[in-house]
């Protein structure tokens, strides 16, 4: 019998300071920014336009920073969380330089806790991911952790080690590689009439469309990601698991979500930190989502006076519309209807940056 | 409650006369390219080889003529038919440079007309759409109607402005960017022998082959083109609508059956103008798509000798051959297998452009 | 009528000796790769990342060898197998030169054989097919066989021609465009740490994962390749067919066993040679394919330290997992589960290329 296929860590093998490095190097390129686009329909102008692109600093339409996590994370997978139940939670992200058509990005991370569950046979793992481009240069680095399986139930774990995780990232500390000249940005060819000063702290947006999953769909995101996480593809095991089908990948949430979102946040072009996130309840084709959001923060930039940083949360729901911001109940758990809940800083222009 | 997202314009809001700049500007790439291929399968030789495209006189393969006209398009959905009912015309279409790859592509519209329905609750609006690429040269404009939604029945509408729509599009205004040497179009590589004086006027071609639409495909397509009509998207919403079902986006079925047109018209290898076009019925996923064509016209080019331009309808039909033709009735309506009823120059080589 | 389209060749067409030029050239993109990609989540290093395909010796990242068989073979299809009941086998099959984006191919065939089958409805077609870049160079030729239907059940077929094919490509007949410095091939960014010199003849290796296939998926694949047998496309036709439903290009499967076979043979970064392939049974949409390899042959590559070749035969099966290897029966039929049996040769790094 052969022993040449990775059967995937288990909570046993995972040893707090130990760093990983990923396999596949991925070079992204036009054809997955044109694949990303088919897939969630984005519309960020300097996303979607080399030449909207270059008028807030850049030398072409990056990556989208979604599509950018996705690829960092899906280097992951096959050494973290082949073995894992569930992805628990996101915390402590900070995106770095812009990911161009052509760049190969390189994913490595470190264990920073183990902890056992009670119950004998699973435990969370901590691990802090860093996705480099092919100057080694940071793309983004976030804090994740998972449910793994336990290889042995009668295996004596080690001492628990849980990592302490700030409860978001400040503003300060936010990499904006953005530059906008005064009275250059074209709001109208963003989409988007509102500048950072528009928003107030404690104002909700119903984005107002819902986007229906299919299978074709997620399967087709997660391989391009290069995502090899069993559940999303195989329904002939699934059928038989615990929900009698193929789960969506958690992350194809946060890009339906982060699309819908246009409609209200058109001119928050680039998320750059992750303060959290959780992904509430499982998604399955079929399903629409649709997405609301709250500006949490409303914060100015350090020594910055062409772009401002909101903190957002953004619910994604699915199958009922958003209007009356289905969330967190007081008990602690959620509406049913929620699947997300993501926390994230964007940057938008001021209004001296718009034309 | 917030007010920053998109409700989209009602008939009230048009004003004759008045431009509208759409956003979002978009850079097209190979990555469109090939999408649109796995999509509908096109097989037009300058379009699907560089060296080709260079033998009839371009820099590199350009876009699908459709494919250009889906972009345009694309823009205008969220300023003008996000409250239509129904698209309801094209006319007076005309392509102007190709578009590469790399190429950025963007779109304002003037409205021509309003025009109140004695219903009180919906209107239709034509408009003059302009798609330019970063030059500001035109690379499409045409003008389309569709019916909208009224804000309030009880507004009084302003008096009624019904633009002269030419009938067709005269050859000599055709913009043809393509110029073949004598003897050097390969119809073998092209996949057709048949140069533009083996057609006549009557003549009518079944072309053959049907193609199944899924979910997944139409929803992909109309996402690349940043297409944000509701209708297409939203299961939750439209299983209690007027079809039960999402509807596939009108262009869906131009696409298609121009695909499947190359069995039969295979060195009609661009649209260069588009006299009329009217969608007679909604597609759905699930349905098989068969299309056939009439030529209407055969007419050389002003001062060319290497292409001559065919008038020719194409009729795209669901679940059911197209061998015996099913059209307009003599009754005026259409026979109800009949989908789309396109009406479009192409240019092909003539006899001496052949190798 | 029209005349004007393509009604495929029939048996009484094909001429031994002729050679057929195929339409349409196809420049390969980056886009196309992203949709290989997307379509099967292939994780083979030099193919993903184009640091990593420079450390093997090439100058840019190559499209997977999978992907250059499916375009070579699409052009076929409208000359060759339009009027085709089974695509019999595979034989003798050399890849030449790596196919980069931008590269564009063209396919030539020529008829070896033709023999009749008893029925008078059908006869055997042999072709050799030869695709080659822009500048004439070998990209990939290989030989196949297919059942094409007669167009008449009276005419009186011509004598029996079998070209006799070599059970294998012998080792020293392969073109390997690849170079490894001593210590450079990074395992840890490969994702497999086994070298050519760990495998062993009669090795069996079960892929371990399942992968489900989509209509949406399968039709894009074709369509990208310009693949139009009509059976995978029409669902309308094929609901009163032989299966009811939409038959999958049997390329498809080659596609999804080579993506599951890197889990075990991680390093094996490119099909050098076919030495034979049969579609054993059809499979659709909602099938889960799953895959296991034997290794046939461990040969050295003659004047290479570098690379060695391995000889694999992968199976594939469907709904149900590989553990137990389904495979051939004593009687000479398959296992009901299998639906292909493909044996090729792989080249992987030495011990001493290894880093």
């Amino acid at each position: 019998m052969s022993t040449k296929t990775n059967a995937g860590r288990f909570f046993e093998d995972f040893v707090v300071g130990e760093t990983l490095v990923h396999a596949t190097p991925r070079t992204v390129t036009d054809g997955d920014v044109a694949l990303y686009t088919a897939l969630f329909g984005g519309r960020f102008a300097p996303v979607s336009s080399a030449p909207f692109a270059e008028s807030v600093g850049l030398r072409a339409a990056p990556l989208d920073s979604v599509l950018v996590f996705h690829v960092v994370f899906g280097k992951t997978v096959p050494d973290v969380s082949l073995n894992a139940i569930a992805n628990l939670g996101y915390a402590d992200g900070r995106f770095g330089v812009p990911v161009y058509p052509g760049d190969t990005i390189r994913t490595t991370s470190t264990v920073l806790g183990t902890k056992a569950n009670r119950d004998g046979t699973t435990g969370v793992v901590y691990v802090r991911s860093r996705g480099v481009n092919q100057h080694d240069e940071l793309v983004l680095e976030y804090t994740r952790w998972a449910m793994v399986r336990k290889r042995d139930a009668s295996s004596v774990p080690p001492s628990p080690v849980v990592p302490e995780l700030p409860s978001g990232v400040t503003p300060s500390s936010l990499h904006v590689p953005f530059h906008i000249a005064p009275g250059t940005y074209d709001t109208a060819l963003a989409g988007s009439p509102f500048a950072w000063e528009d928003y107030t702290v404690g104002e909700r947006i119903d984005h107002v469309d819902g986007m229906t999953i299919e299978e074709a769909e997620h399967m087709m995101a997660a391989r391009l990601y290069q995502n090899t996480a069993r559940v999303h593809f195989n329904q002939h095991v699934e059928r038989d698991g615990r929900f009698g089908r193929r789960i969506v990948y958690g992350g194809h949430l946060i890009s339906l979500a982060r699309a819908l979102s246009f409609n209200g946040l058109g001119n928050a072009f680039a998320i750059v930190g992750i303060n959290g996130g959780r992904h509430v309840n499982p998604s399955f084709a079929g399903d629409t989502i649709y997405a609301w959001s709250e500006v949490l923060a409303h914060e100015p930039l350090p020594d910055r006076t062409d772009l401002g940083a909101l903190r957002v949360r953004t619910v994604a729901v699915k199958d009922r519309a958003a209007r009356d911001f289905p969330d967190q109940l007081e008990s602690g758990g959620y509406d049913p209807s929620v699947v997300l809940d993501f926390d994230y800083w964007v940057v938008l222009p001021t209004r001296r940056s718009l034309r």
